[in-house]
């Protein structure tokens, strides 16, 4: 069984069949969840699904998993990730982590391995939230957090709710989310990020999910006429939004683990020679430790408080989003650790900087994500990209994982 | 002759009849160059200037002068200003100065005070370059720097060339700009700045107009998710414009004389996740000292240049705007001061942070300005106001500096 190996072509040409479905003109996908694209990958994957001679369940959100049974009945050892895509996107975010899963379990028919436990793939929907807000919604469905009903009457972007979606395109399926018994969660993706290409490793053992804060400032001050108002008469509201983003790195500089990002500055009355009545400006902060995240908008706070009392600026802040850093269970980190060992690649422990479905599977059941390199750090993009050997490595981790957890107790 | 006084009343009645024209139905006023109600607004103030027995030259551009015969023939003294408007101007900013000037000619006229030299009263067109560029165009083209015939194939905002505009509105005279001789001329203006009611001064003696660089920065980094790239590999041009902000107030503190703001940062794409791409950036230098100018702009590049590289952001700068300083004349300074004086009135002397029409005269005569408080230093405003008994105060300090000029030599 250590000798077990995916097939990489055959990886390679199905995330190419899947990345068809919905391929942009100028290159890349775009598969926003509950759109016909969509509904036609779904149907391209249950279809590889009952060719792998697995048991298809599609829940009433449309999330679709294909069990391949086990010697022993009960709880599966689930891998997956989602097919969905933000509106402009590459082949392998989420696409990567269905297809892989796929692989390992054919990989497994063909050398007709019998697990102990029964061995699932799951695609989740809409992980995205690009058209449907709010992202990770069939893990958040499947795990109880959101109902079906009231995720059928969420209006999208484009006017038209989730539920007209289902009932025109026939997305969903009549089981209850969250039927199945879920032993252990894998997912594998790319990690959507630079750090194993420049550290050159293979494997990234994702060891959890850091914390997310968005933060919303809007900074209030007064126009005043920019050849005529001296210094200690102006209330510039981008003056304090300058200030900010100093600040903001330097609270990525010095507080361990931390991301902290100002993206968004929006400015009015936005002129030359008009000192700024009003700022609005984003931070984007991310820690995989809750104190230190808690400390660094603490930190902000206060300083945005006294740089923009200093300039006579009024503050308010919203917090837009407030997701707590997500650990991921130390025994499936070890047998992900471990499958990467036994295949001879060089890993390193990481924390995952964006959101994925495993950080809601979490609290279901002892989970573990793998990452492969992403070339650039490109995410989100049509010029994502990782190398075909390290998508083979990948789900050959994966494979060795899932077969780890399907054997243990 | 000492004595001699406008009648303040009168003048507010003129300054409000002539804020009707172009009035916006929430306050303030529209009258942008060439423009209907600027055409209506000139048809009423060449109606004064009859009424007031003025002789009436209107140039080939639209330029008004209203000429009061004085003992001799000759180089008149110019008192004027403009009419035009920003979109959303209070009903001082130029009309003040026209109006003014007009009652310190009503003034002499009902005194029957026969000056040696003639008096007359200037509306310039297009002080704004609100509509179309550039802006000082009257006094520009009175001075020879532009001819009518380029100005009239200038395109504004709206798709329109100026030359179109004048032939359906009627709006210009025959005679060519520049023709009338003009021995001094002064502009009587709101300060559009907080200095003067700052310090309780009625009278700004105005020395010159510091001069304007307008610097237009593109910073080129890339795009990287937020949340999972590390501060060393991100290429972050949010992060430079921030750090331009801040050296930009530094100027202003260690530059004597030194105006300098960013009024406008735009950044690309602007997302709170995702590290941003692209800033364009503006800042807008004053100093009356051409030599300081010169050196903050070249402080801030160096600055620019240096944080870039170590973000290794791109760096390409436009000068958008570059005009130097200029300085009034000694003697027209002078005569200010002693009118200001002889009426009681607390005066400083001081240096327009705009831009105005006596700033492009100064090359024609000798030129000088008068200055009143804006309360709380508002400009461009609907909210642009002006004591009364200021805008009184500068009429006399006006009437009286006219008065002086036209008597000596």
């Amino acid at each position: 069984m250590k000798e077990l190996r995916i097939n990489g072509r055959r990886l390679q040409e199905r995330i190419a069949a899947l990345g068809c479905i919905g391929a942009l003109a100028g290159g890349g996908v775009c598969r926003l969840a509950f759109s016909r694209a969509d509904k036609q990958a779904r149907d391209h994957v249950e279809a590889l699904m009952r060719q792998l001679r697995l048991e298809v369940h599609i829940d009433r959100i449309g999330n679709i998993a294909g069990v391949r049974q086990g010697e022993q009945a009960g709880a599966v050892v689930l891998a997956g990730s989602h097919i969905d895509t933000v509106g402009s996107a590459g082949m392998l975010d989420g696409s990567y982590g269905v297809m892989a899963a796929l692989e390992a379990v054919e990989t497994l028919n063909e050398a007709c391995v019998r697990t102990r436990r029964p061995v699932a793939v799951m695609a989740f929907v809409n992980e995205e939230g690009a058209r449907f807000m709010p992202d990770m919604m069939g893990s958040l469905i499947f795990r109880g957090d959101l109902s079906v009903e009231d995720a059928r009457s969420i209006t999208g972007i484009d006017g038209t709710t989730i539920g007209e979606n289902i009932d025109r395109t026939g997305f969903a399926g009549d089981e209850p989310p969250g039927a199945l018994p879920v032993h252990r969660y894998v997912e594998l993706h790319i990690e959507q990020g630079p750090i194993l290409e420049k550290e050159g490793c293979t494997i990234g053992v994702v060891e959890g999910v850091q914390g997310i804060l968005w933060l919303a400032y809007t900074l209030r001050g007064a126009t005043a006429h920019a050849g005529t108002t001296p210094v200690e008469l102006r209330r510039d509201a981008a003056y304090v939004a300058g200030a900010v983003v100093q600040f903001v790195r330097r609270l990525a500089l010095e507080i361990e683990g931390q991301c902290a990002t100002v993206g968004s500055i929006t400015l009015q009355p936005n002129l030359v020679n008009v000192v700024a009545e009003e700022a609005r400006i984003t931070v984007d902060l991310r820690n995989p430790d809750s104190g230190r995240l808690r400390m660094a908008a603490e930190r902000l706070h206060a300083f945005v408080l006294e740089t923009a009392r200093a300039e006579r600026v009024e503050v308010d802040r919203q917090i837009r989003v407030n997701v707590p850093p997500v650990s991921f269970d130390p025994s499936v980190i070890e047998t992900v650790a471990a499958a990467a060992e036994g295949l001879g690649f060089r890993s390193r422990r990481m924390i995952s900087g964006a959101g994925h479905d495993a950080q809601i599977m979490a609290s279901v059941c002892r989970t573990g994500m793998i990452f492969v390199p992403s070339r650039g750090g490109l995410s989100h993009s049509i010029r994502e990209d990782t190398a075909p050997e390290d998508l083979e490595s990948g789900a050959n981790v994966l494979l060795h994982t899932v077969l780890s957890l399907a054997q243990s107790n």
